[in-house]
């Protein structure tokens, strides 16, 4: 079967941030696509990446990119597959404010799920839930992840008592 | 068949703007549920609400607030349901920076999806997106949606041109 | 001769704003054309009227969009005619904040000359001045123009003394 | 006696910050407890710990969190001991912009005495005044602490005096 | 017998926003005192208040001011009663940001209590909170306000429901 | 005598806030001369304005202007007497952050004393203090000028008890 | 001939940011003059500079500066050839908010083509493009630019999948 | 004859930034007095300090602090010597924004002339200036430096020149 999530970013150097994403969905048991597409460099690739989206049997659309970050307005321009945006900070970020604004501030009739600044696990995350919606395998892995992030922190708050924090709650 | 669509909002004043999730899921056929529910004000109402949708039957909860909103990172705390994140400008909102940073910036492990700012109408075709990924009748709304929209730019386009202002492109 | 420069923004909405830009030419009597292009709602419109610019004659594209503004970008991503991005404080902007950051912030390889928030009557006088290059005629318009400006300034000064204000300067 | 104090925070990479606030209780001899708990993570850990604060005799509770920092917000929900809310500067901060806005601004009925961006220290001081009201010992320490704090700029004007800058007042 | 809550603000414009506190401080059967003190205009006068606030019987001052609002981190100054900062966005301020920034980010030694911009309120709640700490009478009015808030919410989604809008949870 | 203070602004539209510099400086009997300069549309009469100022025997210019403000700077650029800055919130500015920025973060060697956003009587204020260094009367007025406001807060603390707000203080 | 494109910026330490745009034009074999020019240091330099421009060939200026960046502003001011504005993040700027407002906020009249934070060499390839409009040579570099772009980001594609990740889409 | 500048700063830890002040005013032969006040916990000191200035011969006063920087405006609020504040961006500031806001924004009747972020230096050129109003030596020693400046300007001309770049200007 193809690439159910494909992951899509404007430059090699958004990698880094992005292939947590890849790392969150292989957690679940998803194996996505990634490569590189740029809005401003490649736009004719752009297009064609996002109209065979859904014949080619995508789901979710992960599009990372930085600074004036167009790459995933675009894909959502020429798809109705869910589109999830990560607003990169790359070097060339104003403190990431413009990848935050550019890609969450989208106009009407064309929605991007935005997620944090260099929030790409996340978006990951997100994509395993969309298809969990119709997958209870998936649904099962992402309950007991949640379960896990539960008790990572009861685990922390045994370490902290262990550093001789007084603690009289747990 | 109960609701596939879910909307919450923090509070009735949150109404004008979230109103506008319901009317675009209108347009594709799917009569979503909405109710107020406040994370700092009714915790207990969050929690079942959000405990509860899975079996209940949803697919996707929108969800809105302003100011320091913690309606939308709270419910996806109790659910693997997809949670849409709408920021209300609220009259106590600071120009609805303060609505869009505590929906957007969640921390890993618990994504919102989270749309522009008063973007309640753009979280609708996002959820009919995903649900759309198993539902061929919406999905061909939303490509008519996406034709209409389309069209609508040609006839802003014919308008201009009939102000009198110069037109050789079309 | 067709037009040299062509002037688009993303909805009617942004025509009280773009107008401006027209209104500016006509004073250097260049007779722009004018038109709706929208990234995200007509990718495809987009990209041929970037794609046909320049052997339909054109110099300039001037673009003004609001909110996460694509239009600009996407146009310069087509084309290697200078485009001007006007960054137009639409009803669903963040203060102009979001239209700024996503014209201005344009990768490596992909300019867009910004001007000033609402600033499409500076973009029609910088059309002007990149025709100017080679038009002795506008050349001599522009010329008068910024005489004019001093004038003004000048008999704003006078109007200030007339109302009683000292100024021994002038 | 069980703790006047619990001081909880959203994770351990939060500690660095946050140890200060015990710190600081220790100086006025209030032994404060401190965990671990995260709104998002153990929403229902959050809950219990909130409910249970007051009958076991806490007196205030100080929490920070960074990113969409919903931790002191909701423990605010569900008790009517005063929260102190500390905006911590994490990795995934926009600068603490999001720390400050998801904890600061929050809706009526609810309120959370937040301190500055990593300011935990204060927030052990502004809880050390709180107690202080009933507790003349602490009173006495407050007062101290005043004192010698006025001594230490005092003495900062001495060595500066003495690395040769003129001074004529002191 | 004396006030024990004092509230202060830079000017009589303030009072507007300033006058919520003695509302809801009231609803909880406190009576506070609430004057004019101006931390640029009145030094002096700010002095001798803060100095003899302990003496006088406070046990919390609420302090609100516009600007580069200096009132409540003076007042913190002079004494070691809890001081809640009210940032009021007066007529005279960016936005709100200044009188946020100015009074939230006190530096080490002299903790103010801050709450959201306007949020006078929430100010007054906060005070009762401390108050309450040792007066069962006002805890037991929080708890019953907690309720009535509650209520309130309940109470919307019943008016939401009457509106027509499908709600399936309730 | 000849004028004292120099008010210079950008355009007429400024003078709705600019003349306050004038109205404070008469109150302390400084009667200056106002008049338009503007940066960019008369950079020639900027620098004769700059230029002859010392010799017309003006001590202290106050400039003020909005958006991309350079007139204070550029004034500072050729004169050694001070210049006093206001930003003005003019309608093509984006909340005042352009106007204040652009005359506040003058670069190493070209300092310009900036007051606060519309701050024109407060510059008028601030001149009046420097020329005061040598003028006693100008003194003694500054030093009424601060009793009477003193005075002000005192009657607004009247007026607010007389409101029926309690006040043990007074 | 003399240089057809002059690049300016306020002081050498721009130097490192600047030479980016002169980079850039050499590769479309242009080879532009580059000095230093501040307008608060040198007012009367940057006016000889922007007055004999255009009699000395100047098509395009780029000029770039930190902090309160009154440069391309003021060189606007003197000429009708067209500036573009490169906002350099200084070691004396506020995250480069001051040097980009500074620039992009420019007046009604006098409008300055200003690029991304830091983006010199983007000012270079506008400038080509604006050249390119009347020399064919430079058209078919930059069209051949843009086509190195395009491969550039194949070839990113292919380093991706060479990583080992999945794509079917290649 | 006693010190006719008086710098004062928050904290030893802004020495480093503040002794600009000093350093510019030694090259104009003025040798100033500085020392360390605090307003948050130094009030007496700081009200002392402000209230003997005058009678001590002080003519302006330079005051520098970080984050919710009161010192400027409580000394301003003591005294007609002109207050030149200096926000210094220390560790606990948000990237200088409180600093900035929190001297800048200064309400009617209480000016402070504040310079750019860390601008310690232009201050000191500042109180020069304001002192050569009446002390031609100091005026003549300003015109040097400006002139200077001016040298510094062309002199890294030359060198950028003799790194081999087009110079056709010079």
């Amino acid at each position: 079967m193809g690439p159910l999530v494909g992951i899509v970013m404007g430059s090699e150097s958004d990698l880094d941030v992005m292939k947590g994403a890849a790392e969150m969905l292989r957690q679940f048991e998803v194996e996505p696509e990634l490569t590189i597409v740029s809005a401003h460099r490649t736009p004719g690739r752009l297009k064609v990446y996002a109209k065979k989206a859904k014949e080619r049997g995508l789901k979710v659309i992960i599009a990372g990119a930085g600074g004036a970050a167009h790459l995933p307005g675009m894909i959502a321009a020429h798809t109705i597959i869910p589109v999830i945006g990560v607003p990169v900070k790359s070097s060339n970020s104003i403190d990431g404010w413009d990848s935050i604004l550019s890609i969450l501030q989208m106009p009407y009739g064309v929605p991007v799920a935005t997620v944090a600044l260099n929030g790409a696990k996340n978006a990951g995350i997100l994509a395993a839930q969309i298809l969990a919606l119709h997958d209870t395998s998936i649904a099962g892995k992402l309950e007991a992840f949640k379960e896990y992030q539960d008790d990572i922190v009861k685990e922390s708050a045994k370490n902290v008592k262990n550093m001789g924090f007084r603690n009289e709650f747990d």
